[in-house]
């Protein structure tokens, strides 16, 4: 069986691994969202799709649909390592000891940065803020290490309809160490429909709605806009 | 013009994007390595080869040809924004006014964590161990940090010739923060010709010889090997 990254959405973007594999899936598991951006790729197959939050029974059922013989694929936007189904479904694969490969894609922090120029050129952390399974109190002490060291920061999952306060949070706890000024990249539905990014600072990003569709990066000491685009250079000027 | 990620080195995982805006340029920049992985593309353009820390000079001079009015592709490995071309040209685009298009690719991290299993299915701090252009303390203070903070992390450029101790020093200042059985990956050459991969710890990873060709992936707290596969699962059991 194989977990599939299919990368941001647009057809473009999918590698020829991924498509090879999912064109030889008899079975494709995935989020309906994510299912319906290869929807191209998956005439005459059987697809079980699934809503959020049911990513463990998903990875257990499609763990034994391989063990029971079935060429199974798990589609998972962007790269599935990356808060996707790579980690999930390799947990029920040991347990079952069935053989499972992960097929990368390109990741949403790549996708959206490149929108915004080049903001991840140099050492960066990623960072969830999703408190569903991690305390927010870890989320929290990321976000001052990342700070501190003067990573760049990508911040996934930045709010949903049940976390309004913890971009503003993340926000206030991150300008308690970088100056108000510090570029700020917002991508929306990175190589999708209605795809939009704004560039814009610390001092303002909370004027901007964020939701689990939207990818934020926030640049380090080195980072500027230069004709619209956020660049951080490869290294200091010392 | 444009700068191009074609992904690890693999033909399946450079994506249509990039293959289709390799097809329409007309002069193409790049390491001689990476040009030599997507050569099938380049037949009857203008290919403009270049050596390791030419960088600058590279950005600028592809700059000046699209400024010219040549339709003009920079290539870099993996995913361009990953210390990769996308920065330097796009500073050198912007100081001379002109536009430039990052298309992304999969990027060494993801490529290698795929090779490993799913090491990075919780938040991650990407560090390049390469002081050319980053003091060593700056670097030290960000794996101290990564690790306090419990972030797996990747770490670029763990060695070249020129640097052969800081590889070892990066190991002791994780040791610091981290028990001696946290899994660690070590990918060589992901997606090319000699690919190979070990999962160790870090009270063997010294024993390897790293490169510039290796990426190295340290679990957090909660990585686990299981089936030979490195798994972060994507938060606590608390």
């Amino acid at each position: 069986m194989a977990v599939v990254g299919i990368g941001p959405g647009d057809a473009g973007s999918i590698t020829p691994w991924a498509s090879d594999v999912l064109a030889g899936a008899e079975v494709v598991f995935g989020y309906r969202t994510y299912l319906g951006l290869v929807g191209h790729l998956l005439a005459g197959k059987e697809v079980v799709p699934s809503g959020m939050r049911e990513e463990v029974a998903r990875a257990r059922e499609a763990v034994a649909r391989a063990a029971a013989g079935a060429r199974v694929a798990v589609v998972s936007g962007g790269d599935p390592g990356v808060y996707g189904m790579a980690a999930p479904v390799l947990e029920a694969a040991a347990a079952a000891e069935v053989p499972a490969t992960v097929v990368p894609g390109v990741t949403a922090a790549t996708a959206a940065a490149a929108l915004l120029g080049a903001p991840l050129g140099h050492d960066f952390a990623v960072v969830s803020l999703s408190d569903l399974l991690t305390p927010w109190s870890v989320i929290e002490k990321r976000l001052r290490a990342a700070v501190e060291a003067d990573f760049v920061l990508v911040l996934y999952n930045p709010a949903s309809s049940r976390r309004q306060d913890k971009w503003r949070r993340a926000l206030v706890v991150i300008r308690e160490g970088r100056p108000p000024e510090t570029p700020v990249g917002i991508v929306w539905d990175a190589g999708r429909e209605g795809e939009r990014k704004v560039v814009c600072n610390l001092a303002t990003a909370a004027e901007f709605p964020v939701d689990m569709r939207a990818l934020v990066i926030i640049g380090n000491s080195q980072t500027y806009v230069a004709n619209g685009a956020m660049i951080t250079p490869r290294g200091y000027r010392w």
